[in-house]
């Protein structure tokens, strides 16, 4: 029986994570708990889990550890796991284990939800040492199985109870376990690496965007750097889009309601958007979720022939969504986005040739920006229900074969989803793996039966009749804010030359060399680089060193000898010395580095 | 005594009116009146001024004049001019004026309003032929003083009573009167030419931009030919900042309404903006009407030093009026539209350079656009009212010298007016003379003493003390779309070279030369030149025409005989051949007009 529910305890370890590592952090939570309430007998544990990398566990109690308590509490631990104590596993009754937990407001309300399912829950405990907790496990055998320097406790947060922001606050103490210490420190790294390439700390220090609570949360304002590189990475897409027969529009940040209403985003979506401005006896305007009713009404303005087909309209389009405000974090979640939003109308004969321009364009752009790894998720219909969709049979069929082949052809790990299709249409959704080698969602693909109807979309076919297009949404970065926290993130601020804010910064080493580093300042300006001047009486080490915090790909540096034999020093941000050369080789030497790759096969 | 009523009468003509004019223009007024009581004598006559080149007068009559009334009324009106019949003046008593027009409930409340200003006014009707009026005058001797053909009637359409939209609607007919034919054939030629270059009829012509109802009105969407024309409108520019040290900003378009407190835009300019977004427990948010408080935020952000100053913040920065119904028009009066904003943070010792650097930019930027005229309105304090305005005196002098050093420097009309400076700064206004002569009022560069109080905003000095900085806010076009709207009216749609939406267009023949078209296509758009293809069937007249009228600057058409040679042979669109020659050599042709000519002295 009690093998029983030892089998049973496994099934509890999620999907994908190891499970010597998961019975390892569940067993490190209540290892950690037991040490808490040694010293403060009056905390009350709560919950918990592990978590990714992680475990945590939550209490009740009457103030937050010291660094010196959580000192205390790691040396403990490690002295419980020296212990080798048993993980004892044990089946309760409902009365036995309301007597168990009698002081702890939180185990009880936890009890009396299992007791609700009828129960075909069986209640167990687990102890080691003198630490009993309500526990479905699963757990090591013994607390020997833990290594004490693969532990360590990391921070302390506050977190509601049950997660609702009305109930109590309680302590949150986090800590990660691993089978060795040599993991321990690996992971350790890692959490360094991320901590230093936060894009938040990044935006700061390089002077990229700002949040001010005055304009509001999750509204980012760009500074000069990060718009530089903003308008940057805007220009380089919008060109590469014109190359490929799109066309730009700009449309307005607010419509009235009524768009809405026709296109459905109003009032089903109501609590995710600022709400609608209503005065002056009129029906209202909406900040725009969306670009694509603008979009079509675009389309829409004139009678359209086969012939014109594709249109396909592209802008940079700012869009508004209300998050909750606990959601929001840097660039990552905002609510003021930039979309880099296309829309292709088309006929059902060149779905297949989009979707494929489309996935190349996403791909190459990417790969400019040093993204090597990608994947591909691809959702379909559910092959079981042809109720839930919109579309016909046939357009479905040829749009997801038209996606399939698409996808397939590419050198990228492709998972298909039956069943996460919209009702209006089949997608694509890009995922990169940053250098960190974590997975983000980018742009996506998708098709759309739904608006072309709503918006009784048509174009006059070969026949002279009305025909309807099909829709495709396409976006590569999604949100330019969120694209640029990731990119910040996965190059660690150290951006390519091309779309480095600052390519060049001019530094003289004595006021006897200002006059020549101006003029050199202003050949490379005329040259078309991003370049600035630094003339100002501090020591050259110092002046260096900042241009190396900013990250600025090269630094001139010039001396006397430099401006007797018009040449420059050139170093590199990768602390490399270059040496001295004339201004023309600079410009040769860095060519390549000017503009974005496009160049290359996909597959 | 009637002398005395006369010489008084004369008074009433406006400054700047050619007094003969007037008086031609409100005795046709009459005449016309006369007319058409006597076609619908149920018609009431209301009010009938002269205004600028025309006349009008309002009518409440059971039905409009249909055309064939308005033929009879004008060959009235050329009758009664041939009557000769005199203008006679009188002066009547408030009994006689009621009993005269006790039948017009109009003239009837117009009586009331005059006997209300407790008998100052003297009341006086005016009478030729048949015809009496409630009048101050001035008229003409007789009606021989008009000539018959220096007559016409223009329009006809809907007018409220006094304006006021609760009021009642009348029938408002206009028409115009001059003093001989030549003068009116000039004025009828100017008319049909600003009709020909209206930008609401050419922005549909050359589809630069829409209007939907469904969007809002006043909030113009731009399609693909009006969105590459403001992009380029907007690179030209950006590049030229960058090189004058602006620093790019992009900012979201809607802030907390704690921020417009502190700036004083809320809530004191409600009615004039959209209503605050409210709801979700939040105070609320509104939709940008400027883009300072943003740019102050960011100037704000970190401490500044003076060897930073001028810090120079630009933005196309997209803002919102809430604009009245009736007052909305084309691109000329919107509610949503691009302000070319910049800030500028500087010493008060820099005061006088940046102003003179901001008005270089703005007429070197606007001489590239083909406008040749420029005045300058200077707005400054008042002398006899110290009390008004806000920063001290020293500044203000300085300001208000540098002002005036700078513009009485360069070679346009400048007006000086007093008193006409906001209590925060003086200011300059820059105004253009289009292609018709018309004035139309453009960016502005203002001082302002008072936001960097309310932001309280400064800079450390030399001495290691907080300096208040003085603030430059600064817009070239003003609102873009307005501008747009302007220049499209000033070249009728034919754009520079450099700005046109679309550059060259390659037309075939015939289907032999399909292939040579789309080569000679992609080396044009490989040379960066927007450049589109027409390889329909249609014959080569139709496809010449078509590119013609929009306004394309180049066409290349292609036969056999260019395809056998590669060559091209080049027609500009003002209907000149330019012949055979090669790629390079067109591309050579054309090099001079493919960037804004930004140079040449300025005095």
């Amino acid at each position: 029986m009690i093998e029983e529910l030892l089998e049973q305890a496994e099934t509890y370890i999620p999907e994908g994570y190891d499970p010597a590592l998961y019975k390892i952090r569940h067993s490190a939570a209540h290892i950690m708990a037991q040490a808490v309430v040694e010293r403060f007998p009056d905390a009350k544990p709560t919950i918990g889990p592990p978590i990714e990398d992680r475990f945590y566990y939550d209490f009740e109690m009457a103030r937050p550890p010291h660094e010196e308590d959580l000192v205390w509490i790691e040396e403990r631990m490690r002295a419980i796991i020296k212990g080798r104590h048993r993980f004892e596993i044990r089946e309760v009754t409902l009365e036995e284990a309301y007597k168990l937990f009698e002081d702890n407001p939180y185990k009880v309300e936890l009890i009396e939800e299992l007791a609700a399912k009828n129960g075909d829950t069986r209640l167990t405990v687990y102890q080691q040492d003198s630490f009993v907790d309500l526990c479905r496990g699963p757990h090591i055998p013994h607390t020997g199985y833990l290594k004490p320097n693969g532990i360590k406790l990391l921070s302390v947060a506050g977190a509601y109870w049950r997660g609702d922001a009305e109930r109590v606050q309680l302590t949150r103490i986090y800590g990660t376990a691993w089978k060795n210490r040599t993991q321990l420190d690996a992971y350790l790294e890692r959490l360094e690496q991320a901590r230093a390439r936060d894009h938040r700390v990044l935006g700061k220090k390089l002077e990229l965007f700002m949040l001010s609570e005055e304009v509001g949360p999750g509204l980012p304002l760009w500074l000069p750097a990060g718009a530089t590189l903003r308008e940057t990475l805007v220009n380089f897409l919008r060109e590469e889009q014109t190359r490929r027969g799109y066309e730009p529009v700009l449309t307005p940040h607010i419509g009235h309601l009524d768009l809405y209403r026709t296109s459905g985003h109003y009032p089903y979506y109501s609590e995710n958007q600022f709400p609608p401005m209503s005065s002056h006896g009129m029906d209202g305007y909406l900040l725009k979720p969306m670009n694509c009713p603008h979009h079509i009404l675009i389309y829409a303005h004139k009678r359209r022939s086969y012939r014109e087909l594709p249109v396909r309209l592209a802008e940079f389009g700012q869009v508004y969504r209300y998050e909750q405000t606990g959601e929001l974090g840097g660039l990552t979640r905002v609510r003021g986005f930039t979309v880099d939003d296309a829309h292709i109308f088309c006929r059902h004969d060149q779905v297949g040739e989009e979707i494929q321009d489309s996935v190349d364009l996403a791909i190459r752009v990417l790969r400019a920006l040093d993204f090597k790894e990608f994947s591909v998720q691809l959702s379909l219909r559910d092959p079981d229900d042809h109720e839930k969709y919109t579309g016909s049979e046939d357009n479905w069929n040829e749009a997801e074969d038209a996606m399939r082949k698409v996808v397939h052809g590419m050198n990228f790990e492709v998972h298909e989803e039956l069943g996460e299709a919209a009702f209006y249409g089949p997608k694509i959704d890009f995922m990169v793996h940053d250098a960190l080698g974590r997975q983000w969602q980018l742009g996506t693909v998708q098709l759309d039966y739904n608006l072309p109807e709503r918006f009784d979309l048509w174009y006059t076919g070969t026949d002279d009749e009305r025909h309807r297009p099909a829709m495709i949404h396409r976006a590569i970065f999604g949100s330019l804010e969120r694209f640029i926290g990731v990119l910040i993130e996965h190059c660690a601020g150290v951006f390519p030359m091309w779309l480095a804010p600052e390519q060049v910064r001019v530094l003289s080493i004595s006021d006897r060399t200002e006059d020549y580093a101006k003029e050199v300042h202003s050949r490379l300006k005329s040259e078309g680089l991003r370049t600035t001047l630094d003339v100002r009486g501090e020591k050259i080490g110092y002046k260096i060193r900042e241009a190396e915090m900013f990250k600025v790909p090269y630094m001139v540096v010039l001396g006397t000898r430099e401006a007797e034999q018009d040449v420059i020093s050139v170093r590199a941000r990768t602390n490399k010395n270059l040496g001295g050369m004339t201004l023309a080789a600079f410009l040769d030497l860095i060519h390549g580095e000017r503009s974005p790759d496009m160049s290359g096969d996909l597959d």
